[in-house]
């Protein structure tokens, strides 16, 4: 029998069933800097030790959502090495802020399973949280996934469908512990407009756009050791059906994370997703544009 | 009214007007590697901690030039994110050496303006200057940059045109704290050739070439946290005048810089820019070479 | 005289001829981001703190096809900056474990030449070691090099041709310091086969594959600061024998090892490379496979 693996399949699943992902990963300043360098990120309490001493903590901790990548990365091998569509995410909460240098592993629980009409996917809900070296949980996200069947025939589980809540609840979201906002300095920030000048409704174009080249988003989903094979191989991807490497779903939110900073640079740090979907897919030569 | 911003237009500066730039910036180990592998930089006083530490430092400070990029970049949101053309640059001068883990900011003055004879642009002249976390200034520059009007009726100001002095006087460098050559290892920095062994008009041909690509570039210039709209979006550069998008000027300087240590290895550190002027634009698929 | 060098030619090396190279260079976490990020590396000891923490190391240990290719890099420019191909290793040990911040410089010295039959090129046999900033031998290899002569005519020394062991005895393998398996957790680090599970003539398909960008492994051969011509001008090479850049081979080492976690994650750590050969170019656009 093969060591080397080609995943699991829908019918591989059982609701309750757990994983300890592999492998445990440090996230260092080195990461932080191909962080930015893909997304041109530029809020300032990330960006400096210095401006983030001036708001209370030791130094810049790292951006939420390159954690995030790390912990959803650590979860593929497992989860969606052959999926065919990552549909949605949902309570999406950072527990406690992590910093470069500390150490992380992931663990998920499968709580749902509903196989599609067609008999020839499902779709696997998984709770995944990220844990740092000392044990404790950094960050937790409901996810859900279209995975193939290995074959059509296989018996599958009765349905089982979680409740996704559509929003984190205010009580529920972490605050960074130690930050403090007297001394925030908006000027250097880059942007005037503080919480209390955003209302409900207003729509905030962020402008700029970004054009993806395949280097990029390969190496991004490297970094986060993403393995899911529709990234990195143009050979295989030629007989798929969308006829080419498909960019990893979460490249696109840090994209545009990173212009959502002309508009919303006051945007600290990101506590919680509240739920997201992948509408559509990308691909390299696409350029990405985004509005709040 | 948005809460982004599309930048400022030729007749939104004043003669005098000062700016305190976002963002602020921590340049770690991280964003040296980076910088080394977008340009093969082999300088050994920037590359090696135990080679800076035999002529003096105590460890491997940050090339003088990716200290230039980040502090250029904090200008470009103000200054010239609608840009037409950057044209030239005069006495840059570094003034404390940097190291990693030094978080930088950056204020700029205007200090000179021309309205263009087609009315429809001006030129910013602009001196920048970049601070550690100390507030200790650590490099200074003019750049004077070709900008848009947003309106060509417009009203703007009596034409001031600063002196630019054509060269860094040697009374003006500072040299980095510390450093002593008595220790140093010609062989393995590269090459026998030192101060003595060069004559005024002589010409140095540095040999090798560097084809650039799209995602190159574009990492560098978001490493740099440099936002101007004609580096990273194909779409809205296809109806620019050039029809595709244009490498960051300074790229082309860090990779001239890289080209020439062949034949110049022993140009231990940059200690001011005289004067440069891009004369040209460059795109993803020329082949860089230069000559000194 | 030129300052800039073009490279030595196969005449110019004699059989016992020593170099010193040129440039020191200091390897950090940055440059493991970036490493990790161009191959999606994840072997767990090298990949978290923590995990190589629980093995008995002090923190993880650099990738040690990381430490080959930057001490390879150092000895392009003396032996291989014309190479017309690289055609073997043989013999390469890593002699003591590594570590980020770690400095490090390469000798080498010559132990064989033979001219080539149709006298425009000869093989170049060299063997080369790497130390660190406390001079300790790091890793140590033989290879030979196809070069091309500068003049046909030149006169060459009688041939001479070292035995290259088929592979490293046991007994010459280094295990790294301190390193002990008491504790180590094969569940997350990806596999539950361990060394009593593979058979002699076993073969494990790694069944993924990744494409090639020319952004990728340029950035990678820069980072190992290698400055063989053929992988960066593609103005040049559109007249060579390939009519293209050509991707540095150990960029293929790595990939390979990369894709070899998938059916030999607990593969710890490379502790010799019996011998190799590349026995064809690659070029950007390539997809590589591997297997065991």
């Amino acid at each position: 029998m093969s060591k080397s693996t080609s995943g699991n399949y829908f019918e591989d699943f059982r609701v309750g069933q757990e994983f300890r992902h592999a492998v445990p990963r440090t996230i260092t300043t080195g990461d932080v800097a191909l962080y930015s360098a893909l997304y041109g990120m530029r809020f300032s309490i990330q960006s400096s030790d210095a401006f983030a001493q001036s708001v209370g903590l030791d130094r810049a901790p790292l951006d939420n959502l390159l954690l995030f990548h790390v912990i959803f990365g650590k979860t593929v091998p497992d989860i969606s090495l052959n999926a065919v569509a990552n549909l949605g995410y949902s309570d999406c909460r950072i527990l406690r802020q992590a910093y470069p240098g500390d150490s992380f592993t992931a663990r998920s629980e499968i709580i749902g399973l509903r196989e599609n009409s067609n008999g020839k996917t499902g779709i696997v809900y998984v709770r995944s949280t990220g844990y740092n070296q000392l044990g404790q949980e950094v960050l937790t996200f409901i996810r859900w996934v279209m995975v193939n069947k290995r074959h059509e025939a296989a018996p599958t589980p009765d349905a089982v469908v979680p409740q996704t809540p559509p929003s984190v609840a205010p009580q529920r979201l972490v605050v960074p512990e130690g930050i403090r906002f007297e001394d925030y300095d908006a000027a250097i920030a880059g942007s005037p407009y503080g919480f209390d000048d955003y209302r409900i409704g207003e729509r905030v174009d962020h402008v700029d756009g970004m054009t993806i080249e395949e280097a990029e988003h390969q190496v991004a989903t490297r970094l986060y050791q993403n393995t899911a094979k529709g990234h990195f191989d143009a050979r295989l991807q030629r007989s798929s059906r969308f006829g080419r490497r498909i960019v990893y779903g979460g490249h696109i939110i840090s994209l545009a994370r990173s212009l959502s900073f002309n508009g919303l640079a006051n945007a600290a740090t990101v506590l919680a997703i509240n739920s997201g979907r992948h509408v559509n897919p990308a691909a390299a030569g696409d350029t990405v544009y985004c509005w709040s």
